[in-house]
This record gives structure tokens, sequence and C-alpha cells, in this order.
């Protein structure tokens, strides 16, 4: 039975080859990897990247750790300067008798918070730093306080990370990945000097990871050790966002919807995959709501919840009924729309559950 | 156990006032309300609906109509222009043996299409046609020509609908109203002008509603008797794009995303909901990514997948750990992320399945 449209699918033969590709970059550049699997969601991916080496893996809630630790992920950071509330703090608690954990903190206050609940848990914590995204994270020179917050109130101080998002920005990949390092050295340097060790220096994502690398490829020739770990997420699959980035190139893109045109009606292209497969992220940069794997030029220039309208439709539009494979613009967000991945095999489809998926609490 | 944050909580005093509300308007008004589902995915709140007076319901995808259908739901409108495949027949014709169920077709090779695949089903159509919105639908004008065609195909002609969303824009209310009403003419003229009848003329949207009523009750003045089908949905929760179209006010507002203060960094407020609690979207005339409902000034200026940074925070932020409810730009895809809507109630929350959540096909 053929597997009704809009659906995810993806191309195992590229999927292997990014993660590949990535894998042999980070140890060639003696990095580690611990990827966000917020990404794919799905426990095969997972083994994936950590049969190719990754350290552990990387998620964004609870649920999510929850969810790869019961499947036997063993090693699990979550990036998130986490409010741990008494509810949280039991689910981290029971993660944490099976699993090597550790959370996010960004302030003197979710120290102590953190440290109320969890204090000699065993579960560690990282200290979020705003390398220049200014979301979350404390500014560099105030890591050492965060971290002795942290130590004080009984925590384990494993390191610090950084998110570079300000990297998502057309041209923007080599300075960011540079203001990134900068900022990871000043925080390291901070918390150093309050005496307290910098197991490990967490950052990058998948816009800036090949310059990144480079960086560490430098500090590594100067000679130093200190154990630096990466996060990227997207690179598993690519997206429309990273192709326009230049951080993928179309023949990478190894998940797409696939899509049938449904009307022609005004002379338009109107495909039936809209924001409720694709999601609806559009960043200012972006050329569309989503772009065509196999026409470049076609943009998604509206987009309703089961509708997607293309530009520019070509001279002679395709027939009614023909299946067209459509590059979201975020790729986490239209996997996160998905109770099931498609792989494409020789003899059909073959699905993949999204683990993980509407587990973002 | 507390709920942990994010999570999605709808207060049944205000959706059963908003449900009561527009099922006495359009009793008024004689008009009959088929609500589209695609909004709540909930077979609770259709079964409010149905209780209410609606004639039936309107979906967006096959899956809806199984997922209601299979809850009980016996009259079904799939308000698209289906491409009908073999899979897809055979789904439709397995529906029909247990429900009315009509479906769209927008071209003569639409019409067509539907007709070879399933002609003498007892399937009707309706004649879908474009009042300004510019996706899917023929000219008014043309309603004639695809009607025919349906009917040579050995379909059953139910009548005709459109979606009015250009109504969606500050002030375009009244006059998306108007022309909605004056294109539904149109296009019936032109349908009878071939000989067939036109058993319902079906449109309407939330934004429109109060106007299109009271179109309506001009024309039953007139002595108008045909069949008029309104299809609003998100009536029922209200979100932020309504609050800010003013087609529904705060007070009325029946679904939020609960939410924490997770961070205060850089003086920014930082909530633990994002795009994939909420949806990422963004219409042209929003002044945010979402708006908090007890802060009317608060607007979220920067939505990731897990963080909403909120301005202005006002002069003293809230506490870390404190919990604010987010009212979602778009309310159709913010229920569609969730597997499950808390229901507030006396003595805690309840939980709704999301009945069709992912249901996109």
């Amino acid at each position: 039975m053929a597997v009704p449209t809009p659906h995810l699918r993806v191309d195992l033969g590229r999927l292997r080859a990014n993660v590949r590709r990535v894998a042999e970059h980070a140890a060639l550049a003696r990095v580690s990897l611990r990827p966000h699997v917020k990404t794919h969601k799905s426990i095969e991916i997972a083994r994936l990247q950590l049969v190719s080496g990754a350290r552990g893996i990387t998620v964004a809630t609870v649920g999510e750790a929850e969810a790869f630790v019961r499947l036997g992920c063993t090693d699990v950071f979550l990036a998130y300067p986490v409010w741990v509330d008494d509810t949280r703090a039991s689910r981290l608690r029971d993660l944490a008798e099976v699993a090597r954990v550790a959370i996010g903190v960004d302030s003197v206050a979710g120290a102590a918070n953190t440290g109320r609940h969890l204090g000699g848990t065993g579960i560690e914590v990282l200290v979020e730093i705003d390398s220049g995204h200014h979301r979350t994270g404390v500014a560099p020179e105030q890591a050492g306080l965060v971290a002795q917050a942290a130590r004080r109130a009984g925590l384990h101080v494993r390191g610090i990370f950084t998110f570079p998002g300000h990297g998502y920005a057309p041209g923007a990949g080599a300075a960011v990945a540079a203001a990134e390092a900068h900022a990871l050295r000043t925080a390291q340097a901070a918390v150093e000097a309050t005496g307290l060790p910098v197991h490990v220096v967490s950052g990058g994502s998948t816009p800036t990871l090949t310059d990144s690398l480079s960086h560490t490829r430098a500090y590594r020739d100067e000679g130093d050790s200190t154990e630096i770990e990466m996060r990227p997420g997207v690179y598993v699959f690519g997206d429309a966002q990273q192709w326009e980035l230049g951080s993928c190139a179309p023949a990478d893109i190894a998940l797409t919807a696939r899509a049938t045109v449904i009307s022609h009606a005004g002379g338009r292209l109107v495909l039936d995959t809209g924001s409720k497969v694709l999601g609806a992220d559009r960043a200012a940069y972006a050329s569309g709501f989503g772009r065509l794997l196999h026409h470049p030029k076609a943009r998604i220039v509206s987009l309703s919840e089961h509708h997607a309208v293309v530009e520019p439709a070509g001279r002679r539009l395709p027939r009614l009924g023909t299946q067209v494979d459509v590059v979201p613009n975020h790729v986490c967000a239209a996997v996160n729309l998905a109770d099931v991945l498609w792989v494409e095999e020789a003899g059909g489809l073959r699905p993949w559950p999204v683990t993980a998926r509407g587990l973002n609490t």
C-alpha cells in the first residue's frame, strides 16, 4: 500500500554519509561529538551517531532524555537551563539511576535552586554562557560566579557550554565561530580563576561547525588539551535553512516531505503539504517557506496548514497528482510534527517511529 | 503530580461559552454550522459543537475524517480539493459505508479524477471557488464548468464552498465577508445556469463570521431559502491572531500554553515554551510570536524551539520559576503539536487526548 502524501521520507544513504562525515571531521580535530537529538528525536539515528563515535547525546527536555535513556542511551546532556521543581527533580533523579546525566544552569539563583533539588545526586551541571546569541546564558566573565554558586549548592560542575545561534545568518559562520571560541575561552578562564576545574567546553551548531573545528585544530596545534565538545543537530538531515546558509548542499539533504500537486487554480501550483507537516518557520534570511529539492528556483511563497503555493511554477505546471519532494525550512520542526519517518529502501518504505515526538516538556 | 510546563490548557467555561455563542448566532441567522475540527482535533469538543446544533463537521484530511468517524461523527465534509488516488479512494469508500461524506473539487480535471475513483459511491462533492484568498478554488464564474464535469463523472454535486482566508488581515472582516457573499452568489448562479441545483452554499471563517451572519440575515429577510453553511474553526479557543484582528477578546481566549520563567540572562525574560509547543506562525500583521494572557503589553519577540523571549519584560522581572499563560498566535498549529489538552477543573487538570493529532494525510 502506498504511503499517502504528505509524509516525511529519509534518504538513508545521505543520512549515513552526513553522520560519518561529521564524525570523521570531529575526530581529526580531536573534538568530542555530542549530537543534539532534538533534530531527529529518533533512536535509530541516535544509534548511528553513537556507533560513529559520539560521546553521548544532547537533549532539550527531560522528556527527550527519558525517551532516549529508556532505549539504551547512557550519557545525556540536557543543554538547557532547566528550572528544577519537585516533579522535574524526581524525573531527573530517576534518570540518574540508569544514565550519566548533566543539565545546564545560567544564573546564581538557578544554580542554588538546582542544588537544593539535586545536590549530591551525581547529576552534573554545565554553566551556560551567552556567546552573542542573546537568548539564555550568563556573560562569559560571570561564568565563575555561577560555577561557584553551583559548587556551593553541592553540585559537580562539569564545565561550560554555549549555543552560537547567531550563526544562523548568511555569511556569519566564520565570525560567529570565532566569537564563540573567544567567549568559551573567556568563560573557561573565569571559572578556573575561582579554583574550579573546567572538564568540558561545549559549543557548536551546524552552520558554525566547519569553522569551529578549524579553531579547535588550531588550539590543538598549540598544545591545548581541554576536552572540547560539539553539539550540532541539523547536520544529519540538512534543510532549506542550511541550504540557504551554505552549510549543506542540496545533494546532502536527507529528509524531504513528499507532497502531491492538488490544484492549478488561477495558474498557481498548490501542493498538499503545509505548516502542519513542514512547520511554519521562516527566518529573516529565508527566501520562502520551503524549497523543492529538484527545482532549485522554486519557492513556497505562501503556506497554510494544508496548502503550499509554489512560485515560479514553471511554464508547464506539473500535472495534478504529480508527487514532488519539499525541503522544509527547519527540519527539527518538521520532524516534531511527524509520528513516523519513512526510510527509502529498495523494496519500498520502512517506518522509523519518531521516538520522542512531542516530548517537549 | 503537577503537569510539567510547557503544556496546553483549556478553560472549559470559556470554551463552552464560545461554542454556545456562535451556535446561537448561527441559529438566529438560519445558518447551518459545520465547524472545522482541524482547530481542536478533539472528539470532546466536536461533541460539544454537535450537541449545540452543528449539522456536521468539517475536516482537512482523510486522516481527520477517519478519526472522527471512528468516534461516532456521521456527517463529514472534507473541505479540500483532495487528489484522489487508489489509496485515498479506498479510505474514502470505507468512510462512506458508515458516514455521510463529501469532499471538495476545484477543477475539471480533478472532478474527472474524483469521479473515476468515487463515482456512484454516494460520496458527494462541493465545488471550491476562490472568493479572493487566491489559494485553491476556481473563479466563481467557472463553478458551473466544474460542477458539470463532476456530474458527468458520476458524482452528486451538493453545492459550492469557499474559504475567505484574506479576512485574516486587520480591518478586513466586513469587506471580505461581502466579497465572499458576492462570490458565492455568482458561483451559485453559474452552477444553476447549467441546470444543476445548488443544495448548499458553504463559507465562513472566524474573523469574517459576524459579518457573514449579518449578510445571511439580510438574504433571509429577502426571502432567500438556500441552505447556507459556515465552517469556522478557531472561534472555540481564540488565539493571539484573533485577538489582534479584533475577532475575539482576551477574556474569551480558552486555550493557553502554561510556561515557566527559566532565565533572566542579560535582563531578558525567557520562558520554557517555544515553536515546538506554540508553533512558529507569524502573520504579517502579528505583533510578535505570541502574547501573554494577563500581560497585554508583553510580546514574544523571539522564539526558538524551547525558548520564548518576552518584551517588555516589565520593571521587575517575574521570579525564576514563575508560571505564566501564553496565547499562541495560531491555535490550530499549537493543538496539532500536543498529544493532550489539559482541561482546568476545580480539582486539578483532566487530560483530553488530541484525537487527530498529526493525522494530516
